[in-house]
């Protein structure tokens, strides 16, 4: 099958625009490399809620006024939303959108929700169809522990490879604005699989989908990794991450200083984070929080947003199957 | 929270055409009403797999393989795949598109998830972003009933108010175009709860979001139930439609004889089917044989197709929730 015109990269002439982001995670994300540029730190992270499934939610609903906010300071407000989450049937969002009476499109493709959101979200804006779009996700480590591994009381160890989900939410507003940074381009994902059959190593599995992602946007977009600032994947942990270098330098398009991935970075000088962080809510609530400011104040310029998925259920797992994983592109400029 | 304009109701000005459809049922479903005009009945259920969540994943592959055939008649090829389905972790269409090397957005909206499809897709097709998108949904009886409810082996005695989860898959492939079926408005839908708890009656849960995106609808384009050949909502089954039918003529929007209902149909004439079909695969299926036939060849001219969803999942049931629901419309002209 083919693309059209041979190319998967989408132009967006409008460049709509993050007019606005918020972000909030819980207290172990709190302490790490970001925690000063989260917008919100909650110490409780059961929120004062009688399960971790409805704290996800309530962190979720909060991002999303917290973002409602900022808008409404300029006499505006969300119309929309577009996001999922971790949890079987996207029920932190579906929960969430039924308290604020908004049209929803719920998506699903694991951590790289947000960039999923994002680019649905861009083309919506940018075609002219809507606008002030919300485009938000959540995780938590409990309630992603016991229902993709094992109920946290069994006290389960970890094995080393394994990346800890991080508790947090990420809300980017998409609308025309002014001078607030910009989405460009964007590549959407296909599903690749490697053979990776361990749940415990997402990062290997994901690191072919974002090395294919990287791919077809360098040839279809004739640049190369020199070309940015910043080149931010989601959750490759820190392992992941050094795989999708090497899968790079091997099809000589070697990624440089200016590679960093938001897992790996997450709970950097925090103890027993092994491969660090995963999650829907991982690279959400980073790039929401510390890469948002780093846009807007110009400290980059021009930089790639590539959250990558990992597709797995429990019943693929029990099934034999490996883990088929995704990224999706986003290109933005300051 | 507003709206742009106060209007929820997207207008498509380039029309873009469902250039292509096909269909996939199980035996059951072959039996029914609308047994002769889906592309493909299989006699297995199982598709020769060694689970019903592969047989499941089977069908899905055979329904956009079939569609592609059809484009490759005429020198095309699908471009993007647009789908989900109801398994957790949308793993049927994640482990469908890892065979495909095509670009996936991921969505879920339950039964709702072909009109999901088919809203991104038109949006992406009428901006000039993409063509010869596959819009794609599969469910399976055995599969859904053993995530939602009971294993089979159970034997469980099924409520009267109950619905049966149709096997079957659709794909719909939307782009330019001549003369084909075309989509010209698209209202998203919202999230909407009227406190119905009970997992089994699901057609009572959903008809408030029906209601609701059709009213969105009827004031956003001034138009009423009267100018329309056909209004088709998914899966509300027997029970349902007939309470959608009195939340709209209690609202002065009575629907008269050109209202149906997928599910309340397709096992029209079987025994023991209680309240009809549901699943993503139901509307899927049915609105990619008859009723993209009755399009083409104009005996429905003007038509709003409106899947809905049940956006619950076992863990928020039970957690005590009641069900929230979601339907986003495709209006469509022959």
């Amino acid at each position: 099958m083919s693309e059209v015109n041979g190319k998967r990269t989408i132009e967006l002439k409008n460049k709509p625009r993050i007019i606005a982001t918020s972000s909030l995670v819980g207290s172990k994300e709190g302490k790490g490399l970001y925690g000063k540029y989260f917008h919100k730190v909650v110490e409780d992270d059961k929120m004062d809620k009688a399960t971790f499934e409805k704290a996800e939610r309530e962190m979720l609903q909060e991002v999303i006024d917290m973002a409602n906010q900022k808008l409404e300071e300029n006499g505006n407000a969300i119309n929309m939303l577009i996001g999922g989450d971790l949890l079987n049937q996207n029920i932190s969002m579906s929960f969430t959108a039924r308290e604020m009476h908004l049209p929803l499109l719920g998506v699903y493709s694991a951590c790289s929700t947000m960039s999923e959101s994002l680019a649905i979200g861009a083309i919506m804006v940018d075609g002219g169809y809507m606008e002030n779009i919300a485009c938000a996700t959540v995780s938590h480590f409990s309630s992603a522990e016991r229902q993709y591994r094992f109920p946290l009381e069994q006290g389960t160890q970890r094995p080393p490879v394994s990346q800890w989900t991080v508790t947090g939410a990420g809300c980017c507003v998409l609308g025309k604005g002014t001078n607030e940074p910009k989405i460009v381009r964007i590549t959407i994902g296909e599903v690749v699989d490697f053979g990776i059959a361990d749940a415990n190593n997402m990062g290997a599995a994901m690191a072919p989908a974002a090395m294919t992602t990287l791919m077809h946007y360098f040839e279809d977009t004739k640049t190369s990794p020199d070309d940015f600032d910043l080149i931010l994947t989601g959750d490759l942990g820190i392992l992941g991450s050094g795989i999708l270098r090497e899968l790079m330098a091997d099809r000589n398009f070697p990624l440089g200083d200016n590679y960093k991935d938001c897992g790996a970075t997450i709970y950097e000088g925090l103890p027993n984070c092994y491969q660090g962080g995963s999650g829907a809510g991982c690279s959400a609530s980073v790039f929401s929080s510390y890469i948002y400011k780093m846009l807007t104040t110009k400290k980059i310029k021009k930089m790639l947003f590539v959250a990558t998925g990992a597709l797995l259920s429990t019943t693929s797992t029990q099934q034999g199957e490996t883990i088929p994983a995704i990224a999706h592109l986003i290109e933005l400029e300051a």
